[in-house]
């Protein structure tokens, strides 16, 4: 069950102009389970994306980075069952084939075509289905298919995570809608596993590309579940630019600060929705960090809270256990770190207790405050560390039994 | 249970010429458990320790560290029940007080006392009822009281660590007798929470230092149960003299490199003793990595692989996810490895299967190959970077549904 995250409807999912969306069965792993998703984008859509940082990344990942850069983008395919990760040779092969097949299809060229996979790693991509599967996709092609896709990437979450909004720029109304997938091997570095958000916006490529970059480090790459950076992450904006606007094309163009804001909005809301449905998640937990020198320091030791599994323990037993976090602040690798200045708050609606101050307990802190926090579900954790301005916020959940039975059981 | 570990019998531990160890029930934390430990050592001993790099590093850690520098050290304190981290001043002040109270028992002076204290972080310490222990401490002082002080330094540990070991140093027979102490909050930075090891080896005090840091480097701190490193870390040696052999001045002197070896061999022992006890565990993994460019990264990726809990709830689970360890060996930090080259072993009792090459699954490698030995109760991963001479070892336990019980339940 996710934390205080419901579904959206499919029929709150706005569609975006010039987006269609189809899904199909095609047996990847497992039969009778929706494994395929296709979204074909019109013409002079621009379409940027941010990957996983990890070394062994997925073929389907080379492939995206590939033909990005060398031609305009009118087709995304995505399967779950088989990552298509550590497959070297024949991976890239089944990568390409599925981009092929896709073409064919939709009658563009192979290189238009990101191929996104999502499931097991060092097992073939089973290409023959996945492509004897594609007419079925490609038949289903909708503007309302958000909420089939965003069921159809589903792995190990328990929920479908998907949500739309809209901005007005200079009389023009722009729709953003997206969708997310990913439970566990959750610690993105430079965008999760899976994020997608098309938008009818109409922007530069270089601005978009910046964008996709900068809303990446707020969202997608400021959360973890279980510190296990994934293979396969990616992050892909596609704007179709058919809501015409005044195109962006800088800073000071009319409504970029409004589009940033809005896209910058749906990336946290699909990334903390990633958090709520953590494997085996009964807390979701904001951790912020202020007065940093700069945003990599506050970042550190955001994270080492975030990750330490004593702390995800502490708070799936709903216990003020602060040493943890204390402990967790102090190895963060700040070696010059004056532990006698930092202080620590813990929150749920509305309500801010101080638990330590000067590096130790605070003074009027009462240990029923404390727990009365720790058993709500939404639980905020302020680190102020008073030796700069800078600041980072990191969100994650707790550590359950059923965390352990869920990445158990994970491949029976 | 521990994972093929048994406490030695005491007759197995042997006293170390000059050093004397009594216990007592203080009543630290809960009444009715042996919570105190106190050791004295004769005069002109040498000692040398490596403590905690975690910045809220506890009281008696700041202590120590001042009261080696200052004086030669004639006792040892050690409470367990409350860590005195995270307690500001009066926590400072208790660390001096309980030296103070053994200064006076034992008419020595209060900086020739090292203080150590485990348990909870956050609680200051009861240092009256710690004082109000240490006449029945010093009454029990004795040779042979290796055996019990195990139990005393004991927090969720399930069963008491200790070794002893010989050498023969140019006719002198060297006795190293040692403990350690630590089931979570363990991934040791310079030294883990808790290890001592005492010998009558005559030594001089830099060489003694030197082989500190080195064993340490080679034993506690190559070890890891959940990644969080505590805030009491120390690892102690206390070098007698009395054995009488000539005098270890430099690394030519007679008997150096058998005593390095000797004393590598017992602090190895002891730190594994600690993950073989790790909380929850229910396997013994040795993580090898070779053919890096130098140490560090070879311990990055040793280390990102011993951390990831998708690694270690597969051992649990005994499935070769093997798909895991590739994508923790990707993220552990090498931006320019090449996948391409890595290969990786599963061994057991001398078995050793081939599982993943060239950056994929091996050839050869059938999946029940690899089942059987995750059935196994100690594990060997082998990595091989292919890009250079150096290697790394680290040895961690799997992740189970009892280390999320013992952690969600420790203060309860």
């Amino acid at each position: 069950m996710p934390v205080n995250y419901v579904t959206p409807s499919a029929a709150s999912l706005a569609p975006v102009a010039g987006v269609r969306i189809g899904i199909a069965e095609a047996g990847i792993r497992k039969k009778g389970r929706r494994d395929l998703t296709l979204i074909e984008v019109d013409e002079g859509s621009r379409v940027a994306g941010v990957f996983t940082k990890n070394r062994f990344c997925a073929a389907p990942v080379h492939v995206c980075r590939a033909h990005l850069a060398q031609a305009s983008v009118r087709a995304l395919v995505i399967n779950t069952g088989i990552a298509n990760a550590g497959t070297g040779e024949q991976g890239m092969a089944a990568a390409r084939e599925t981009c092929e097949g896709v073409a064919k299809l939709l009658e563009v060229a192979p290189n238009q075509v990101l191929p996104f996979s999502t499931g097991v790693i060092l097992e073939q991509l089973p290409v023959d289905r996945l492509v004897a599967g594609l007419p079925a996709a490609a038949a289903d092609l909708r503007a309302d298919g958000w909420f089939d896709a965003a069921h159809a990437i589903m792995t190990t979450d328990t929920v479908a995570k998907a949500a739309s909004r809209s901005v007005e720029l200079g009389g023009r109304t722009v729709t953003l809608t997206g969708m997310s997938k990913g439970a566990g091997m959750i610690r993105p570095n430079m965008a999760t596993m899976l994020g997608f958000i098309a938008t009818d916006v109409h922007i530069a490529q270089d601005m978009l590309e910046g964008l996709v970059r900068e809303v990446a480090d707020l969202s997608f790459n400021s959360i973890t579940v279980d510190g296990d950076t994934s293979t396969n992450d990616a992050f892909v904006v596609i704007a179709t630019g058919q809501a015409e606007n005044a195109e962006i094309i800088d800073e000071q163009s009319n409504g970029y600060a409004a589009f940033r804001e809005a896209l910058a909005g749906i990336a946290i809301e699909l990334a903390q929705a990633l958090v709520r449905d953590g494997e085996g998640a009964t807390k979701f937990i904001e951790v912020a960090v202020e007065g940093g020198r700069d945003r990599d320091e506050c970042r550190a030791v955001a994270y080492a809270v975030s990750h330490s599994p004593l702390v995800k323990t502490a708070f799936f037993a709903s216990d003020p256990n602060l040493g943890r976090i204390l402990a967790a602040v102090g190895y963060a690798g700040i070696d010059d770190l004056d532990v006698g200045k930092v202080s620590v708050w813990l929150s749920s609606a509305g309500e801010e207790v101080l638990v330590a101050e000067r590096g130790g307990r605070a003074t009027g802190y009462r240990e029923e405050d404390g727990a009365r926090i720790m058993q709500r579900a939404e639980i905020g954790v302020r680190i102020a560390l008073a030796r700069g301005d800078a600041a980072a916020t990191v969100w994650t959940c707790d550590f359950s039994y059923d965390y352990v039975k869920i990445n158990a059981e994970y491949r029976s």
